[in-house]
């Protein structure tokens, strides 16, 4: 059986970690390399035959690879603790949609491809979208190879250690160019489609975002006998900073949030020595999110000053906005819409980066939202109802239809 | 040679973090396991018969065991990347102190013992002057044994792997019965010395402080997705506390610091689901204490109502004010102090807690202080001269000499 309900019970419990009911699929960890196991038979029980390319993403072709390729996909990888949804719907419902092809005796007039990419969110290594930042080029191999995970593996070796070889990774405009368009189905993370009443929707943009280190360097002393004017405490510069992060993105109608943390020495009885946080922050446009970023750092380092605290601030990744193309954008709107009150799926934005992005700056990209009843993302309570994972995939079969055999 | 200088040296390298100079001595690792090594081989090679008690605590007998003993020493563990002179300034001082004693063939008049308390810092398993409230009763075993490290691993559990027997700790009141005097010697956590110009004081009080941990538990969600509106981010109300618990120390003439925090899920792009932090307070006097840990209490959950984030408090431990026992207290100051210039050595009060604040409540305990040039703790920074040391070693011996022979 290859429906999606069937592909989806048998991905489920990979990565799941008992209790929260949330996910751990990091890159080259043992769920992940799970994850590409699955991916890998899966395919092949549908008749696609499966590659892996130079940066490590996998590539399940249907008919032989060449040019002019409809490629679909997305990715299996999570955040600490993430849902099930985000990367596994986009990967399963192509599964599923190219399955329904196949079974039809649908021909094909140009290849089409189910990709896997890896480390799309960068939760292991720090920068996300990696796969498709590599293949395309956006990322350098030599930085790439030297990223680490918190335990101080580099990319490069943990690739290796994956049996693969991370010295050919890098731009792969070869593979690249086979790509006629690229279409990534992923669970809306938010709540425009339950307010628009529809199942599916189609992206319009993606919000210009990034991450910044902070980091907060005072000196560590004892919480006990050190006197309050003696103290450079960067605990307190931190907090100021995360208050002042919400307030600015409130005033330019953008995001701003410091999800992740690391201070030393972190003794209850010691006076922090550094604080590291990381600024996420995205904005409708790029010159708002300029301001936001840079009031934050003129408040960080005001505060600074006063706390005898030194703040060093470091762009980690950013990214540009991303306008999805817009004759594609129409057509599949309209395509997959007939059943919509306005006779086309609703079009809206997101503040979430895909690899779908990093694409969409060389080969004619799409992007399908598939509704998400608690707008809940990046956490266990993400979801979608099985009616509409079901809608999802009858979209996406129609879209891959129309444009293979165009 | 068991001057202090030859012990200082081989005690050094023990547990030191490569780079910072630093150290990591947490009990029951392989860098306390070496610690507890070296001082039962060094106390040997003095002359004094070693064992360890059933909390495992080591002590060093010059001459049987008996009623009316004096004790001395401190501990060897150490906060995370602590620094050299905290705990071991005072374990190395009283052997070296003993060994002066018993080369110049005293004759003692009752028993004397040098201890090593074990887990004074609370830096593995949360619980600060462990080894004593366990000897004293004033920690039951049942949550001794429970108390856990990061990692998990319970105290029980360490114990048993380090070859003792977990199964016996508790109060041991025979043992406790055989103290007449505790004396213990540690390196000041401040500038008092500095300001008054004398490299050894004495003891007056500790006061009273407590570690309180705060749990802000919001929902974990998408920081790229996410409306401000729709948030509830306890990374914010963690913010707030920590500025407030500032402004409230400094109204109280009191301390209040948080340099311990953890974040769930820590992931860059995701809203915290959960933010762990713990507050270390510190006060003159016990109503301030409370009035300072109530007030930040309060503004948390104020502030956590706005973010829609729950606030728990739970004091994980609190230690009433400390006065040391003021004949033996003023008995020592004029005993060490015939070269200061007041005739007597300084006496003055500490926000830290010590082992000696524990036995303080059993039997007459006294502290002496010796000098810390930078007044740092806690950290790399904390030092004492090599002149200071040694006037150090002399007041000890000078104490003990005195107490053993009356």
């Amino acid at each position: 059986m290859t429906g999606f309900d069937q592909l989806w019970r048998e991905l489920r419990p990979i990565g799941r970690v008992a209790g929260s009911g949330g996910y751990q699929r990091f890159s080259w960890t043992p769920a992940d390399l799970s994850g590409r196991e699955w991916f890998a038979s899966t395919a092949e029980s549908v008749g696609l035959s499966v590659e892996v390319d130079r940066n490590g993403n996998q590539w399940a072709w249907w008919g032989a690879p060449g040019a002019g390729a409809v490629v679909t996909g997305s990715h299996l990888d999570s955040v600490p603790d993430g849902g099930a949804f985000d990367g596994p719907l986009g990967v399963v419902s192509s599964l599923a949609a190219v399955a329904s092809l196949t079974a039809r005796g649908l021909s094909p007039s140009r290849p089409l491809a189910v990709v896997n990419f890896v480390e799309e969110e960068g939760a292991r290594f720090g920068l996300p979208c990696l796969g498709s930042r590599l293949l395309t080029g956006a990322v350098s191999p030599s930085r790439a190879r030297d990223l680490r995970d918190p335990s101080g593996v580099t990319w490069a070796a943990a690739m290796d250690a994956a049996g693969l070889d991370a010295s050919g990774i890098g731009a792969d405009p070869d593979r690249l160019g086979l790509i006629g368009t690229f279409v990534e189905l992923h669970v809306e993370q938010g709540r425009g489609l339950v307010e628009s009443g529809s199942a599916v929707g189609v992206a319009s943009a993606i919000w210009p975002h990034g991450r910044w280190r902070f980091e907060f360097a005072g000196e560590a002393n004892h919480a006990g006998t050190t006197r309050l004017a003696d103290r450079r405490d960067p605990m307190l510069t931190f907090a100021s900073t995360v208050l002042g992060a919400r307030e600015q993105a409130a005033l330019a109608g953008a995001l701003a949030t410091f999800g992740r943390v690391s201070v030393e020495p972190n003794g209850t009885n010691a006076i922090a020595s550094l604080v590291r946080a990381w600024l996420d922050s995205r904005a409708p446009d790029e010159s708002s999110l300029a301001r936001v970023v840079e009031a934050v750092t003129t408040l960080a380092a005001e505060r600074g000053d006063r706390d005898g605290v030194k703040v060093t601030v470091t762009a980690e990744s950013t990214t540009p906005v991303v306008e999805f193309n817009a004759d594609l954008r129409d057509e599949l709107a309209v395509l997959i819409g007939a059943g919509d009150a306005a006779g086309r799926a609703p079009i809206l934005p997101t503040g979430a980066g895909h690899d779908a992005g990093v694409l969409s700056a060389h080969v004619p990209t799409a992007m399908l939202f598939v509704r998400n009843p608690t707008g809940v993302s990046h956490a266990p309570g993400e979801f979608a109802t099985p009616d509409d994972c079901a809608l999802g995939v009858e979209a996406l079969s129609a879209v891959l239809e129309h444009l293979v055999t165009r």
